[in-house]
Formats: structure tokens, sequence, C-alpha cells
């Protein structure tokens, strides 16, 4: 290394420091998982980066299954109640919650998320919680926020090289949905190569395509939510 | 707040690291612009999502200006060398930084890269640098690297509101590039609508919209370039 950089880039403080925040962070989750049960709820965590379609993608679930299980939404942005207007359109409770700058959703402010959410709830139960995290396919994945289950998703026109390029996010993940299908025909992607390429670091995963548009593979992300209710609750 | 929460997310403790960490970031930078002004470089640091066509904007710019301008390439990624590989192909010099798990580039380890790359340059000198940091819309934007213009770019299947969703990264740029407008047919998406958000954040931020594929718009971005090594070299 050379004389004027000097420099690791994490000194082992840094280091302890962030340890202690994890470890902070993770008992706050597990709180959080108790308290989301105690409203009879499965929780899923959805990354992704921005403009992936979360927010598409949880419209046209809302509009299959809105009548059918008693969803909620908690929608992390860094600025703006935009998604949190959009989710609110379709009748069921949501809450945004605004980082104000930070580039992930954490267990703090889950849980406050959480609680506010619950206050709309006049004592009703939920079936699914979906806490749609801020648009950023790196920090998110180093963050528990006391979810059941942890969802990637890119988008057909990211590319296919992203499993390589951002592997925590599809390590820490239980399912990864290849969205925008319905561009397939004006883009160079292979849903083969991507998947092959996320299942080589993480066996386990279960890949979905879908267009939210279109609706093409929507059914099978709809059978796992109802059998993910199921099975759970 | 809630009892059981009983945290701001931001100790005060942890919030004088971040600025000692950022103020190391910013003077180490500062030796970095120094260093780069030494090759006689302008260096450009390119921030956005993943997937937004970054190196393909980089390969198209190098087809066109190779020959005229001397270009090098520090390309930043949390895993792999896919990026520099497909720049190296074009025959510049290129540097691949693997952050191992971090979510942006800093200073130290761009300074690691300028090293590397002066080392290739065999005593030559350069006209333009091109930082490509990670892909992500978010932390990249607080971190100088020592550049002397800051690009954002958006694609147009991420969609047209991100400014306001992701405000730092257009407030601390000089430039914003809308991509891939070839895809405008198939999305819903206004150009005016995206510049009018962006230079409401940045009112002297210059916006360009092009396709690196079809080539529209691409003779401003071109054009600018040309101008930037005239005025400051």
């Amino acid at each position: 290394m050379c004389d004027a950089c000097g420099c690791d880039g994490t000194s082992s403080k840094v280091l302890e420091i962030n340890q202690s925040l994890l470890a902070a962070n993770n008992a706050m989750a597990e709180k959080n998982r108790i308290h989301i049960e105690s409203l009879g709820a499965v929780a899923i965590n959805m990354i992704s980066s921005p403009g992936s379609g979360k927010t598409t993608l949880l419209e046209k679930t809302i509009d299959v299954l809105g009548e059918e299980l008693r969803i909620g939404v908690i929608e992390g942005d860094i600025e703006t109640e935009r998604d949190a207007e959009r989710i609110r359109a379709k009748g069921v409770p949501v809450v945004q919650l605004t980082t104000g700058g930070a580039c992930h959703l954490d267990a703090a402010l889950t849980h406050r998320g959480i609680h506010e959410l619950e206050s709309q709830l006049s004592g009703k139960k939920l079936d699914l919680l979906f806490i749609e995290n801020v648009g950023n396919l790196v920090c998110p994945a180093t963050f528990y926020l006391g979810e059941h289950r942890r969802l990637v998703i890119i988008s057909v026109p990211e590319g296919p090289d992203k499993p390589a390029k951002y592997p925590r996010a599809f390590i820490g993940s239980h399912v990864f949905i290849i969205s925008k299908t319905d561009l397939m025909p004006y883009f160079d992607f292979s849903i083969d190569y991507i998947t092959d390429d996320a299942l080589r670091l993480n066996p386990e995963l279960r890949v979905m395509a879908l267009s939210s548009t279109s609706g093409e593979g929507f059914e099978s992300w709809i059978s796992w939510l109802r059998s993910l209710c199921i099975r759970t609750v």
C-alpha cells in the first residue's frame, strides 16, 4: 500500500462499532418479529435497486389478494410519501417511513412503522405484512428487520449480471423475483443465465420470473404468498 | 417514540465517528485530485443504480473518443472483474477495484486505483479519467473521491420519480444523464417531468438524454467531454 494512503478503509475501532450496531439492530429485529406475529402476520422484506418494480408488484398483488388476505404495507424511502400514496389508493393499511438520507431501513425505524401500522388496524389482524425497503441492492441486505422471508428483485432492464456483482442480497434471501419479463424482447437477457448465477450463490433460493404488467408468471407468486399464510399463521 | 425502541437510529457517538471518517475521506480525496491532475486528467465520478448503463456508456464513449483523447477508467464493484474486462477489451488502461462488500468507493480505495492505473501508463499522460462507482444511487453520493465532475445517471426503465426519492445524488452532481432513451416507447416516462424535478433540486445541473444503443443524444455528451478537456487541461 502507498505511503500517502496509509489506511485500509476500515479501522478496528470502526469495525467494532459496526458490529455492536448490527448486534443492537438484530436484537430489535427479534422484537419486531414477535410484534409482527402478535398481529397475525407473516412479514416479507423486499430488497431491490430503485425502479425494479417493487411498488407496482405490491399494487398488483393487492389487486389479486386484497379481498382474500388482510395485507399491510410499510414503505421505506429516503424521501417522499409517493409510494405510500400509491398503496393507500388500494385501500390497505400503509405506513411511510422516510430515512432522511439513510440508505436502508433498520430494525428501530421498522419498529416505529409497526406501531404506526398497528394503530391503523384498530385491533384487527393481518395476514401479510410487506416491508418495501429503500431502493438499494447493497446496504439493506445487511439489516435484518424481523421479517420471516426476504425477497430480492432484479428487473429485466437491469441486466443478467447482478447476482455475481451484488451477492449478499442473494445469499440472504429466500425468494428471487425476475421482474418486468414483458420487456424480454427488447433486452439481451437470459433467465437461465441469471437463475444459474443466483442458485450458485444460494441453492435454496426460490426463483420466479413475472411481469406485473402482463400478469405472466404471477400465479406462482400468488400461490407462494397463499402457501406462506397457510403454513405460518 | 415507543419504549421498546428507545433509539433514534443515530447516537451522537456514531455521528461523531461518521463525521471524522468523512473528514479523513475528504482530505484523501484532495490528494487524489492533485494526483489525477499530475497525470494530466480531468476525473468524472459516475453514480447510478445497478444496470443503468454506466459501463455501456463508457464503451461507446471510448469507441467515439478513444483515438482523440487519452482515456483511463477505474471500475468500482463489490465483486467481480466483469466491468474492467469489458473496458479492457476496448484497449484503454483500466483498474478494477472491488470493495469486498462495501456499498461505495471511498477516497482511500480510489487512491490505490490511481496508483495502479499510473503504473499502466508508463509515464504517459491521460485526458479523461472515468471513475465508475459501485451501482448504488444512495451511498456513493456522500463520498468525494477527488473528481472534477460528478455524473448521476437514471435509465428510462427506472422511472421518472427518482430525483425526489434520491435527492442527494442530484444535489451533489454536475451532470444528469437520462440513459436508454431508445426504450421510451415501452415506458411511461417523461423527460420534461424528470428534468424539472432534478432542476428543482439543483438548478445548475446539466441534463442530457441519450441512448448508448441508438446513439441518439450522444453528440451533446461527447461535446461536453471535449469542452471539459479543452477548458481544464
